[in-house]
């Protein structure tokens, strides 16, 4: 509200997006995690980042933690536009908090499950959602948080997530994500960029595979293309994976490959995908790992989950779908056992900045969707 | 036969142990990796390798196959215990074939399923299985054959370990394999030696939950220390995957962690045996390759599978558990796609080779076993 705005700046496609940073839960890595990251990235020149979060708090842990990096830290106003850059945190503070009297920020014990440690992550990432709603804000890129703590606090959902359905006042079930695990160019292993989204996630396998349905695989084909696309800039190429081991061994080690999965891949081929399978998980993921696909629809938790985490789990990123807003997070926990010694990788939260830039550079999620909800 | 049989080469214990390699399916890369493994193994100065093998093939395959090395070629009697050579392949006839008359093995045209190839296959593995049950040969080291080839030869069995449990007279599912992995030292990326049980397998995911049980878990966990024990040469540290995401989220997502898998891991501690779990498979592995577990239990097949194959391979070997005998065996395929192209990689069956030789030093199977069985 403060910058000076012209013309270009209010045309979206050009003007540099605001980029609002949360440090999840202050008693995980989180906080270290986002001071790293801000002080390394080289988002700055594409974006303007902001930290929504206690300003003393984030004072606590720059001067106590071990391995900080040497940073400024100024309080902008949610409509400031001003740049960033790596010197200095930018620090927009969150409202206060609703409900019960809880310790401030900077009093919570790292390395501990706590009500107001759950209640801060809370806060803070419905500050960010708000700064969106009100156009101040393009993109939320959430810290770890515990959901025990969130829980200890009152918010009765299992993460993040659900908490932007709900502010969006979606059903939860309308958001999904995809993992996203960013190319490396590792002489002896070079890992192509990877996406999964999974037809089921958060429940037992047995009810997953209750579950499991044709249109379920569809849909997720589609939501893995949509924002690949986005991430990408090219449309990508997908392969579905199938369920039974061999990939069902021509029917002897079940049906659901022909059942359910192959009518589903029929489906997004005639719509114009660029779409294999099903292919037997084994050998799918090392692959994909080589560059033969941009994006695997598993469809199971574990499935696709194990091998992303093999192929890196520290670069891994969480990107939100469903939800008419760019959300981005760290694939990695609230990481207690190491708060304050130096080890936090910030490669996760790195990631996840640079991939929240570039789906907001390519109009993601669809105008339609922003048009609807704005 | 032909070699003095001194004093100390008649106890076991002492003598260079005599390893057959078979090449599997002569139609795939196979005959490949036995001369590229024969040629580079270091395992010559600690036992005696002989290739079991159409010698017409070998010489065929040596004079035509891109980058085969250069090697000679000597037909030996099956007692013969001369030591090997990196230089010369020591080659030893099967039997004549039962059944059907079929081309020779060196007339089988290469990357193509034929019952001929199928029938090379299944020739030389029984063998060699009859030099083990004569005492002129210790251990088996298979290369890959092609289960449709088998059948097609009229051998109704899906491979390797089904016909050698019917040649012991034991029922196919007497048979089970371990996936092992061994230590690289690459510097960049160290994985630690990881062997793989699984407590289901060759079945649908649906009925691989279904037959779970406490007491199979269990008993793969058993297998599994045996078998680490026997490699390793110490007590080996293994853990429990959970089945459901998680680990089942505290019952959340799913009651197989409490119902089958604790119970399962508490009889293996009360058994003395160093097991952790049920612990979620999705970092699991990933704590296994950093040296944190020398073994797991994998509860279904592509939850072990995906793992080995991301983290290597073409190093991975199949041990046979449950046989009175020593076989390990490639954890790849017959490779028709890119048979004689110059790219079959050994090194599966170097290691397949190393582990042979390390399993029959420390008298593994256990002695009892082969009292019984010889």
């Amino acid at each position: 509200m403060g910058a000076t705005v012209n013309e270009v700046e209010t045309k979206p496609a050009a003007r540099s997006p605001v980029v609002a940073l949360t440090c999840g839960d202050p008693a995980g890595i989180g906080p270290e995690v986002v001071c790293l990251a801000w002080s390394a990235t080289d988002a700055h020149s594409r974006a303007r980042l902001r930290v929504v979060a206690d300003a003393d708090m984030l004072a606590d842990v720059l001067a106590r933690r071990r391995g900080m990096p040497r940073l400024g830290l100024e309080m902008v106003a949610p409509g400031d536009r001003r740049p960033s850059d790596p010197d200095t945190l930018l620090v927009v503070a969150p409202g206060p908090t609703a409900g019960p009297q809880l310790p401030p920020p900077a009093a919570i014990e790292p390395g501990v499950i706590s009500a107001a440690g759950g209640a801060s992550a809370a806060r803070a990432v419905l500050a960010a959602f708000a700064a969106t709603r009100h156009g101040m804000a393009d993109a939320i890129v959430t810290g770890p948080l515990h959901k025990e703590a969130l829980h200890a606090a009152g918010y009765e959902v299992p993460g993040h997530t659900e908490l932007l359905a709900r502010a969006c006042g979606l059903p939860d079930e309308s958001a999904s994500m995809m993992l996203w695990l960013p190319a490396t160019h590792r002489a002896t292993e070079p890992v192509a960029g990877l996406g999964v989204v999974h037809a089921t996630l958060h429940e037992s396998l047995s009810s997953a595979i209750a579950r499991l349905s044709s249109s379920g695989i569809e849909a997720a084909g589609l939501r893995l293309v949509s924002l690949l696309a986005a991430l990408l800039g090219r449309p990508p190429r997908i392969a579905v994976a199938a369920l039974n081991p061999h990939g069902g061994e021509g029917g002897l080690f079940g049906d659901e490959e022909s059942r359910l999965v192959a009518p589903a891949v029929a489906r997004l081929a005639a719509a114009g995908v660029a779409v294999a399978g099903p292919l037997p998980a084994d050998t799918l993921f090392l692959r994909a790992s080589r560059g033969e696909f941009d994006g695997v629809v598993a469809l199971y938790h574990d499935q696709g989950h194990i091998p992303v985490k093999l192929l890196g789990m520290h670069r891994a990123v969480n990107i939100t779908l469903g939800l008419p807003l760019v959300r981005t997070s760290v694939a990695h926990g609230t990481g207690f056992d190491i708060v304050g010694k130096g080890l936090a990788d910030p490669s996760s939260m790195l990631s996840a900045i640079d991939a929240a830039v570039r789906l907001v550079a390519a109009g993601w999620p669809s105008p339609a969707w922003q048009t609807t909800e704005r």
